[in-house]
């Protein structure tokens, strides 16, 4: 019912003009659209039309940009808006303690998603952006919720291969094991120029009603006089307070031993 | 193509399955979802299926959400995460100054629809939420962006019927045109009980490159000894920094001009 010829459903069709936009690429003329989205040029403005008439695209003279409706819609039903307005708060205080960015992140596949992220013109290099993905394994905050995720997603994680980022990337399987255990075992992880040489990330978990670790609290810091026991200190403070906010009921050792 | 025998497309359906989702519903069974939607069962089963292959929704365990990756998609391309990014440090400073929830806002059709809060425990009673609307008649958002955009959108405003939410909601359309004059005059809009008699909100415009005034920034503050000339004097400094950060040149006086 939903397929057009070539068999792709509607959805898919909707999933790719969604993906040609984004952060550099906020608005597409329709044949830009078809350019980007690999739609045939009919197909795009059929879909367009009806995008535009559901106010899930919006004009902006010539051009078209996702719809403010669209925003709204997954918005308001989404998980990540609850994790985020729970974590805001406690996110200004380690921005504001720490004076560097602050993120949360959370796995979604082979990737960390953040989903927030506070910050200030005088902190030091961050690529992270909001809604932006970075690989698990040259991440502080994706090695972390790994470490505290189910051993299944461990042997998963450990059996693939690791392209490095930087010659600071831990890509060798026995070191990810090793360093998972520490992370375990301390309950955060650091990881130095892992993704950029000039800076370093500190990740502790966040945990949910159920003792689950569900989101990763960091910090992007310089690595030339980091301030890391410091960040350590303000990102545990952070996310014992918004743990708390989802209902956590505080046993983190509890908590952590599930995981081990 | 794209549409059922009944004529509706399968975007529309796409949106009525979104639609069902909100934050008093943030997961539903596949029977709630259809009952939700309005839509026919074998309809919404197999809409589900493709929407679970596309990610769009996730399942957890025998119930559905809204998918992190459809989260992910809307926020990448959409204006509203650069508005709100650009906003959010300023928005700090001034719940950090005046210490009640802050707020931006921007007109999408008759409402106000509220892209960013913040806040705190202590703040008083506030009843926006982060993609949520509000009348544009009741709040002082919501009159502030409508008297400082184009006249012929005041006019469509002005011959609209305006329910009060309280008997301090101004509705007469005399009224409702003194007090838009009165804002471009100012430069700043309150309003004390038109929503909740507790609260007062104050509001101000964020203009962006091209003068124009494209969000409000707000705060809800209590009626009783109500800090509005701090909140006023807060808001008009944090607005500039926002707009400078969206490219807007400093001209206010020409801005406020061209909606005279």
């Amino acid at each position: 019912m939903a397929n057009s010829p070539s068999g792709e459903s509607v959805v898919h069709r909707f999933v790719r003009i969604v993906e040609a936009f984004d952060g550099d690429h906020p608005t597409l003329s329709a044949a830009e659209l078809a350019r980007r989205s690999g739609l045939p040029s009919s197909t795009t403005y059929r879909l367009v039309e009806e995008l535009l008439t559901e106010s899930l695209l919006d004009r902006e003279g010539q051009r078209l940009r996702l719809g403010t409706r669209l925003w709204e819609l997954v918005s308001r039903g989404s998980k990540v808006l609850g994790l985020r307005e729970a974590a805001l708060p406690f996110m200004e205080d380690v921005q504001s303690i720490v004076g560097h960015h602050t993120a949360l992140g959370i796995l979604d596949q082979n990737d960390v998603l953040y989903i927030e992220r506070i910050g200030s013109n005088t902190s030091t290099i961050n690529i992270t952006r909001v809604a932006g993905r970075l690989p698990i394994h040259a991440t502080s905050s994706g090695l972390l919720l790994t470490a505290f995720g189910p051993s299944e997603r461990q042997n998963i994680f450990l059996a693939r291969r690791h392209p490095p980022l930087t010659d600071m990337t831990v890509t060798d399987p026995d070191d990810l094991r090793r360093l998972l255990a520490e992370i375990r075992r301390t309950g955060y992880c650091v990881q130095s120029g892992t993704i950029v040489p000039e800076s370093a990330g500190v990740a502790v978990p966040v945990f949910n009603a159920d003792g689950a670790a569900i989101a990763a609290l960091s910090v992007v810091i310089p690595r030339e006089g980091a301030p890391v026991q410091k960040s350590i200190t303000a990102l545990q403070t952070a996310a014992r307070g918004i743990s708390r906010a989802l209902g956590w009921d505080g046993t983190l050792r509890d908590a952590i031993r599930r995981s081990l």
